[in-house]
């Protein structure tokens, strides 16, 4: 496939006019101002349309689109106990397939090629994000309430069975992940000894940091020091790890997560909806620390509007700080993108570069919102619509294009979806 | 035209399903769920499509999309004084009217009808919003530096000019509202004569009330008082306002505003994107104040893009607060659409009843991310994509439908205001 005279986000966020894209298999292999004197099967026409790196969502809980406004409204021990703890039990493997299936499909609507998810019925999962054609680092989320040793707990098992038999599977297009789901619903003895073992085999671990106020204030009473001082303190940065949230980070918290290199997924929309707060995105990204953006479930979002959560990663930045000049649009733009590629160990993907997996998208620049254009990349980040988004390609492959899915039959999916909920509230 | 087994969201912002909606000439005459004896013309088939009011945008300033994206990222102080008032000073009318359309066109594309408009060359304005078949209530906004009687200034005989020629024009689609534009650019003499002149008349006042700290906190200095206490003793509520942002609103502020059934525009995107700051929404519906929804400028936004907006209204509300049930959906759609057209004196506008005004917008609601369907409004308000919406009518006039206008030449549009703003640029 060759984009033809393009208009291009070039790998340092840079707006690059009348290109040539040419992609064979699954990787990008020429970028020039001039025609290619070789054949490259379909020719994209590229007149008024943008080709960009695909988004990457670094913190995502897919099979929960389930629960997509479910309980609107309500303070979060309500909606969590009331309505997302007796939803969730009642979930069955079938339910999460299609429900990761139908946030596939959203998320390739909007432009998101990898997901790095965090949840449960890793396998059901699994079959869903390979049948989508996505890139996903899948975690089967390890929680611990009691003295159990790792390995004697169910979750422990399925985690490092899902490792050996998926990770790098679909072509690489999945990764497995470890994942501890967070400080108040683990034990230290969990937590290192998923530490030791996530370090052991070269994983990547993903946790939810310093997510609300309480949740870092307690972690303070119960152990005298941050979440973040906590894990390090049992090894859990040892590896590559993303933090999800880090929004009540304070003092030392800055420099532990510079020092270990750990990413922070930032999920400025859900953070906002859920009234947890605002994450020092600038402070982060003024330490040198890897800030990526994630959506959050579609249960405290609602959706997967990468473009909406991009603009809000930048305007929830401004106002935090006082300051309009916080997180520029290049800075959201490489959060949205080659950060989060790089969060998840895919080296090769998250910018448009000869040799790069060829994971893009197109937006269709020609609509009265995106002119005039003083600067393409601030009208990308602030003024373009979620749904601008018009191809979606992972792998070389395209996965969407203009209101049609090439893997996903986005009838049956909703279908399905919308049936395997009835079935669990009329199991309520 | 007949609207056929449409799902619709009612005045009472509830959800009714498989719906007729009959429209003759500008008004809704049929609201059944049995299909009409007579013949209505055109039938609109509405399965998987969602019907309800257009919106009403209560705070713009159309002209300025030539100016979006315009220096992104610098100081307020800088942006203002490097970049949009040397761009103002070189402002022509033509220039207005292409930038006024370019501001239309996106409008009817997200769903707006209708609009408050604060700027200067109104006529210029007009010619565009008439053109474009929404509806405005338009403002010649005045300021004053210098010990100047009202009537003196130039500016005062255009807007006093403007409102007998141009109130209620194109059969009421257009409204001439007048127009202090704050605190900090006017003198009590001219707050004062505007107020009366205004009451005297029976015109709608808007103003910008406390957007910034300093502009509020410099008030208190300058007058012993806050921005709305000022307001008030000189008159300028004596009449029904729109006070625009309304941020930094304090003690008896809120009462001042309920007590004279002052409308706030808040302007949530804009106000994060400048770091102005979140408006005290919950406290505002608590006093039974009219809270309405705005965009700002384009210059500050970056876009019209009013499901986004509506979205960051109830999340910013949320986030400010601490508490994730401040702002309900309801309460969100509302703003967006019932309380505008009140505050614009649309009486018969906002919402879908028997003999209103036929504003209406129509959503696709058949997307992946549409589903599942707990409840259709949270659906509307936190998963809708702004470019959902693929019909706009204004007074049983369809402007815009899946793509196509129908009174604008949306591709010369575009080109003119490329083109004026290019000239802008080469004069400066």
């Amino acid at each position: 496939m060759l984009f033809k005279n393009i208009t291009m986000i070039d790998e340092n966020f840079q707006v690059q006019e009348n290109v040539y894209v040419g992609i064979e298999g699954e990787r990008i292999t020429y970028i020039s101002n001039e025609m290619p004197q070789k054949e490259f099967g379909r020719i994209y026409e590229g007149t008024g349309k943008l080709l960009m790196s695909g988004f990457v969502n670094t913190h995502g809980h897919s099979p929960m689109a389930l629960m997509r406004g479910y309980g609107e409204n309500l303070a979060l021990q309500d909606w969590l106990n009331k309505k997302i703890f007796p939803f969730e039990d009642k979930l069955t493997g079938d339910a999460v397939y299609w429900g990761t299936l139908l946030t596939m499909a959203e998320s390739i609507r909007f432009g998101i090629v990898s997901t790095t998810d965090m949840y449960y019925f890793s396998e059901d999962m699994i079959r869903a994000i390979e049948e989508s054609g996505t890139k996903n680092n899948i975690s089967r989320s390890i929680t611990c309430f009691d003295d159990s040793d790792l390995w004697e707990m169910q979750g422990a098992k399925e985690m490092k069975a899902i490792y050996e038999n998926y990770h790098n599977a679909a072509g690489g297009r999945i990764k497995v992940d470890m994942s501890i789901h967070g400080e108040y619903t683990s034990t230290p003895k969990i937590v290192q000894q998923m530490a030791e073992y996530t370090t052991s085999i070269g994983a990547n671990m993903h946790v939810h940091l310093s997510e609300t106020k309480s949740e870092h204030e307690e972690c303070k009473a119960r152990h005298g020091m941050t979440p973040a001082a906590y894990f390090n303190k049992l090894g859990l940065f040892d590896t590559p790890t993303t933090a999800a949230h880090c929004i009540w980070l304070e003092g030392e918290d800055f420099d532990i997560l510079k020092e270990k290199g750990v990413t922070v997924a930032s999920n400025p929309v859900s953070n906002m909806k859920l009234a947890s707060g605002i994450c020092n995105v600038p402070k982060l990204l003024e330490k040198g620390i890897n800030v990526t953006l994630g959506t959050d479930s579609t249960a405290s979002n609602n959706s997967l509007n990468f473009i909406e959560e991009m603009k809000c990663l930048a305007i929830a930045a401004k106002v935090k700080s006082g300051d309009p000049t916080a997180v520029t649009p290049q800075q959201a733009l490489k959060a949205a993108t080659l950060s989060g590629a790089v969060s998840q160990g895919r080296m090769d993907c998250g910018s448009i570069k000869e040799g790069s997996k060829a994971d893009l998208i197109v937006l269709d620049i020609s609509g009265a919102h995106m002119h005039p254009v003083h600067d393409l990349v601030n009208n990308i980040v602030y003024s373009a619509s979620g749904s601008d988004v018009i191809l979606t390609m992972a792998d070389g492959k395209v996965l969407y294009e203009e209101g049609t899915y090439t893997a996903i039959d986005i009838e049956k999916v909703i279908f399905e979806a919308e049936k395997a909920t009835k079935r669990i509230l009329s199991a309520l």
